[in-house]
């Protein structure tokens, strides 16, 4: 059984198999075709600001309570269309399709499972990101303070505040990094993105505005924190 | 009672409660629809050069001896609609709309009321002007001199003098940095623009252009600052 | 008397009086439009690129024996229209217009009177130019070799040369500045470009093309020449 | 004789003549036409990102067994039109037009004799490119490892591997370059790319996405090492 669903711009197509997920039900299409421009034009304003270089970083957004939608692996991100993002089931796998979801789609399932606000998770994978995640890497987190940029992470009204964002060991082992995220958000520490050594962020909010001004603020607050590093020795 | 006035792109409405501000008089809606373009066309511009991330920074421009158009708290000030701007009387309240103005509307308004000539008030928030910010925040003002386009800023026709930028420490008590603001101006020393700790800038001009072209010379000659500093040590 | 000439985009107007330059003969129309057009286009790609900020910078062409085409003082030069454009002699007096050419304008015409292939004048005001000028103006010159890129300067084909660009002290006395450059190309050394301590750097070229070369090719080197001062160090 | 065929966009016109290479059979019009609008775009693309300042850089891709298309020397590659492009045969002679191919011609036959799977040859020039070449030119490579986007280089599929970038003196002489690049790959070394001292890079792919991905890559890596070194000191 096949279903596929028009949009104005392009189409989306996925075929549902009863047998492989007997218990999963459609995405609507409305919310599936609204993400997925979402992601689109998040993918291009981020691509604009070099956030996203050589195909990395990878988007995505819940769309029901068993459902996301996630960029294909190995697509530029900053020029995606709707055919470059597949449904995928909160597991990780992939539904009424033989694309390939990114090799990191278990970090965006375990924040859809850990947050239930969370809606939109954005992961980049910038200059500054790289460069502060391998700084910082010995110490394990880098504190932001002072800042009045802190505000625009959700929850914060004053610039007296810190938040303190972890850089977990880069791996390829997906489970591994999830099992260290886990432990971040089990010990109790607010988690409101995270770096990984050598490699970007993951940050996400309530919605794609929300996800993309986390994604701003922490762009701009760590290439402050590695300006002042310089300016201060 | 509720007035209403069109524009070629799109609709500014505000209602009038006579009961609310019975002293107020109406701001001229031509007036209102041109400011409001060019504080649109500033983010635009503003925006695409990375001045307002995540949200940040503020706008506004004198309307009359009573009002002021000001951007509306919260919005993306890269692509600010005609929608995104809202009446403020010169006390900083809200004029014919439910709509919350910037949290820093205080120090638009002390602007126009400390500086007659004053018609364009910018607040942005860089990378530049926050890091410069944190550096210089325990002297208290950045030096700038030796540079020719100190002569950008309104007054100076030769490279040959110095402005003294204050970097007044940073609080979400908007009566508190006022009353800085004010000591400074009443100790007699000119004032160009200032910086708030951890924060970003905030300048103003006769007109928009010349706010601009301020908010253009400050971040230049601080990005001097920052390299000269990186490079003589 | 007055000329007048129609252009597609926009129309250039100058009013000639006999009386005030008797001597003087009219620039070309055609070749007026097309350097007006030419300065413009490059105004736009050089505003783009950073290197014009807060209405800093200007540019010319030479129309004939007698006439260049250069930017009215004051306008915006990454939003040039052809308006902005006036035509002066060769002593750098404005012709048939009441407009106020460069203040730098004798900069230009000296570098067509002592470059007779010179047909094209850039100054650009970029914050690599202007902190390189801070560094280098007490040693009065930089010394650039070793680079791939000299070979876009004209008449080098190898990286094996050097090219020396002085710094000359900045003053607001225009004669004084051009005694100065005098002086460098009387003592026989080659001259490609200067730069002004705490402003910008000039070249030129044969056609517009050649300078907006030049300018690429310099912003390129004295970026590199700076980062390698700050990683070698 | 003399042949011509037609495109959309414009017309890439070469006449053949039998004398001059007897041997040369025409490459098709549909690739030809296809790998220079590829060529084009690749181009606008690099320079919009500031890699291709002053008229520097150059870029080929594979034809068939024995023509490449290149782009014509001393063009501006970020405004390519087909007619900047040229066919050259696998000796690096200019096939069928009088106009000269880039002065490093046979760095990029080189590649296609090489590397038999590579059919996109990319040359940039970015500040951070020259600056990293100088910076290394007396260690004769650059080690990048650690960073998730060395997946970004074909057949890499971990974070956890390494690439030596060689960096080769620069010359003039182009054959004796190609025998320092031969010298490396018959060392057994792999190969993914290489720097020329002062100058800028060569990396190339399959098609033209992969080779832009690796250029894409490269610059960032190295923009990382450079500041890495800035602040680690």
């Amino acid at each position: 059984m096949a279903r596929r669903f028009a949009h104005s711009e392009c189409t989306i197509r996925y075929s549902y198999s009863m047998s492989a997920n007997p218990a999963a039900k459609f995405p609507d299409p409305a919310r599936l075709a609204a993400c997925a421009r979402a992601i689109a034009d998040a993918g291009r304003k981020l691509g604009a600001q070099g956030l996203t270089p050589a195909t990395s970083s990878n988007f995505s957004m819940r769309l029901d309570d068993s459902h996301a939608a996630i960029t294909i692996s190995g697509r530029d991100k900053g020029t995606l269309t709707l055919d470059d993002i597949m449904v995928i089931d909160l597991q990780g796998r992939a539904v009424g399709t033989p694309a390939k979801p990114s090799a990191e789609t278990l970090l965006h399932t375990q924040i859809y499972a850990r947050f239930p606000d969370a809606n939109a998770v954005l992961h980049t994978h910038s200059r500054t990101q790289t460069v502060a995640s391998r700084l910082f890497a010995d110490s394990g987190t880098i504190r932001l303070e002072g800042y009045e940029l802190l505000k625009a992470i959700a929850g914060h009204n004053t610039h007296q505040t810190r938040i303190d964002l972890p850089v977990f060991p880069n791996t390829q082992d997906m489970p591994e990094l999830v099992a260290r995220v886990n432990a971040w958000i089990d010990g109790g520490k607010p988690l409101f993105g995270y770096l990984i050594d050598g490699h970007g962020i993951y940050t996400w909010g309530r919605d794609m505005a929300e996800a993309e001004r986390h994604i701003e603020a922490f762009e701009f607050l760590l290439g402050c924190e590695l300006d002042l590093r310089r300016l201060r020795t």
